[in-house]
């Protein structure tokens, strides 16, 4: 045994670490060996009492002791060890820099078959691609890439200047814009934070998604500044989109309908509560001369699905990308009330095999019950649904097995008869 | 009421025909309402004693006697009614031509969305398509449409003569074979059927499938003589193949194959335990000029995987493509053991960060089960799986909600480390 703590899981706690779960939260633990830093030889104590530096890398076993893996251990954190490999700790810790570079690299390389060198996408998505609670996206301005980098978790935190280096190497960035700003941060011990890693760049940058231009600002937006998640989504919704008159539904930037417009469509209506949103939809109207073809809404899309219905408005094509209506299991009956209400609405405002394109991005809101809301909606408007796909985030936001949180994002494309 | 029989279901059983599924069995009828042929008014009997001619269109209801939707009838069957659709029997009775053109139409009308002029693609999707147990292939070679269709209910045999000249309208078919050749028209009352239906033309032709030309023995190939369900797979998995080392298992024509080579695959073998797919796959070899890239082997991919397992051989893609290892819900446990096998098996023979395509196309073994299968699959050859995009069958398999029968193909593009 090296120095590295050992820490041995209560019995039966092992089988979802050994699936890939790369969480272990306090209670799971039975207790922890490491060796006394007065050369007394192995220590075998509480997690309360043993004496390992959060921060550490720590090796994950059963509780007999059966190795399952390495991980980084946060005793301030309910997840007490994010996992982040099966190699042993040794192996990782003699190069802890080739470490992470590889893995960096790694993720860059399977991004380069789905996405060209001008696309933007997520580069890491945390625990799904091997570095808990890290995300970075990279933004492509012309030929001038920007990363987005959140630093959620201390167990990425500590190898902070490690993985700027490694992205660095991987990336050549032109600007690093740090947005830690997140309030998980303080779950894991750890103050919120933001800016520039290095120099300083323009905070708004112009991508190019599916040919569309979308402004996105990176120090305020959203999150990182915009959901990259959905871009193939929104090139295959547009496919529906030629000649028809769509509703861009929780819009946002606009991405949505402008897909649509560059597809063809005949008249676009994109739909967002907030002002703030509506004023970003115009702006990228204005960026891809949309302005014959589309029109923002500044409305509550409930209130405005059944203004249409009463208006005997009718679409072609209609998008629900509405927010995480749950963002916690014990919700989910309220958020179900939520989509269906929409979603049903949706169908009725479509004209006769019209298209429905609807997503839920929560995660406690799964498949099985996204379809089951579907179907319901359609019994309750009287609707037969044809799905033609299902959907879910892009490549550029992998589903690890064994992580079911890492797959979050539905997409349904169903045709309403 | 008119004189359409009106058959009443039991208490209870109504919700999945409300849900949309389209099948009625013999076990949940109470009771049919029919006007008498003496002309002394509506009787109400038993479905054995009732008089209703098999074949005919019926309305079906709640306990209650709420209407849910129009079928037709077939005692010989243990489905007894399969739904057409949710207007009352005498809308539809009124003009039977017009009511089967339409719904062929907006079929065709859909898959143009997706599909060009010279694509081949499946037309009709059975109870999915709203035309019970019709199944119809538009197979195209050169400018010519061939249309391969199989009668495998009364409910669409009854309405043959109407729906192929709803056919001829809406595709001009050059030709058009029948395969009601499946043993499954028995269980219906009818025979099995096969041959021209019009003039006769050749029985091999050659679709191009992505770019990639397919020989297609439309009255002796399985089933209908291809399987269209893989096109936008085929395609999405050769994106993964540039410049890689591909092994293409339970290869059948060689497809999935012969669209790696296309996409710049270094080497491709394609393998099938029949000498007479290998025979097929060796055809569309050299119909493609893909010999110097691509080899066909014969021999049962189970054996091959050990053997390329003892022999240290490794590949960057792997394509599993099984047939149904499973039939019925019964024998679910085994095919479990099969598909696990050839799973883990093929992740070990990868090298690290290599591709599986890994493939389903048995309803019972559903998409829970499946994902499972690969998660325990990784679990005991040690490896982690980034699960890159769920897929299903192409859009011209459409999954009707309510009916979990039309989602059947699940496709997994996965990153094994």
């Amino acid at each position: 045994m090296t120095d590295t703590a050992r820490i041995l899981l209560k019995p039966k706690e092992d089988k979802e670490i050994a699936q890939g779960f790369p969480w272990v939260f306090d209670n799971e633990i039975h207790s922890v060996k490491f060796a006394a830093a007065d050369g007394s030889g192995i220590k075998t104590t509480s997690l309360a009492d043993c004496k390992v530096s959060d921060g550490s890398l720590v090796e994950v076993c059963t509780n007999a002791g059966g190795f399952l893996g390495t991980g980084i251990i946060n005793r301030k954190s309910r997840i007490t060890v994010r996992m982040i490999g099966c190699a042993h700790a040794d192996i990782i810790a003699a190069d802890t820099r080739s470490y992470w570079e590889k893995i960096v690299r790694d993720a860059a390389n399977i991004r380069r078959l789905n996405y060209s060198d001008s696309d933007s996408y997520r580069l890491i998505f945390g625990e799904a691609d091997f570095i808990p609670g890290l995300i970075v996206e990279r933004y492509c301005e012309d030929d001038r890439v920007y990363l987005v980098v959140q630093f959620l978790a201390l167990a990425c935190e500590v190898f902070r200047d490690e993985i700027i280096e490694a992205l660095k190497n991987v990336c050549s960035p032109y600007g690093i814009y740090e947005r830690s700003d997140a309030s998980v941060r303080e779950k894991e011990g750890l103050a919120e934070k933001s800016g520039w890693i290095g120099a300083e760049r323009n905070e708004t940058i112009t991508i190019t998604e599916n040919g569309v231009k979308i402004h996105v600002d990176i120090a305020h937006g959203q999150k990182t500044g915009y959901f990259l998640d959905q871009k193939f989504n929104r090139a295959r919704a547009a496919e529906f989109c030629k000649g028809k008159k769509v509703l861009d539904t929780f819009s946002h930037t606009g991405a949505f309908g402008l897909n649509a417009v560059k597809a063809g469509a005949r008249k676009v209506v994109s739909a967002d509560i907030s002002q703030e949103a509506v004023d970003m939809i115009n702006r990228n109207i204005k960026l891809n001369n949309a302005s014959k073809t589309m029109e923002a809404v500044c409305g509550d899309v409930f209130d405005l699905l059944k203004k249409y219905e009463a208006d005997g408005e009718k679409f072609d094509v209609i998008i629900l990308d509405p927010p995480a209506f749950t963002k916690s299991a014990k919700l989910i009956q309220k958020a179900y009330g939520g989509y269906k209400e929409i979603n049903l609405r949706a169908m009725r405002l479509l004209n006769e095999g019209g298209i429905l394109v609807t997503c839920s991005c929560s995660y406690y809101f799964d498949e099985n019950t996204f379809y089951s809301m579907i179907m319901h909606a359609a019994m309750d408007s009287h609707k037969r649904v044809q799905v033609l796909e299902k959907r879910g985030a892009g490549p550029d936001h992998p589903v690890l097995l064994g992580y079911p949180k890492s797959e979050y994002l539905k997409c349904a494309i169903c045709r309403v008869l």
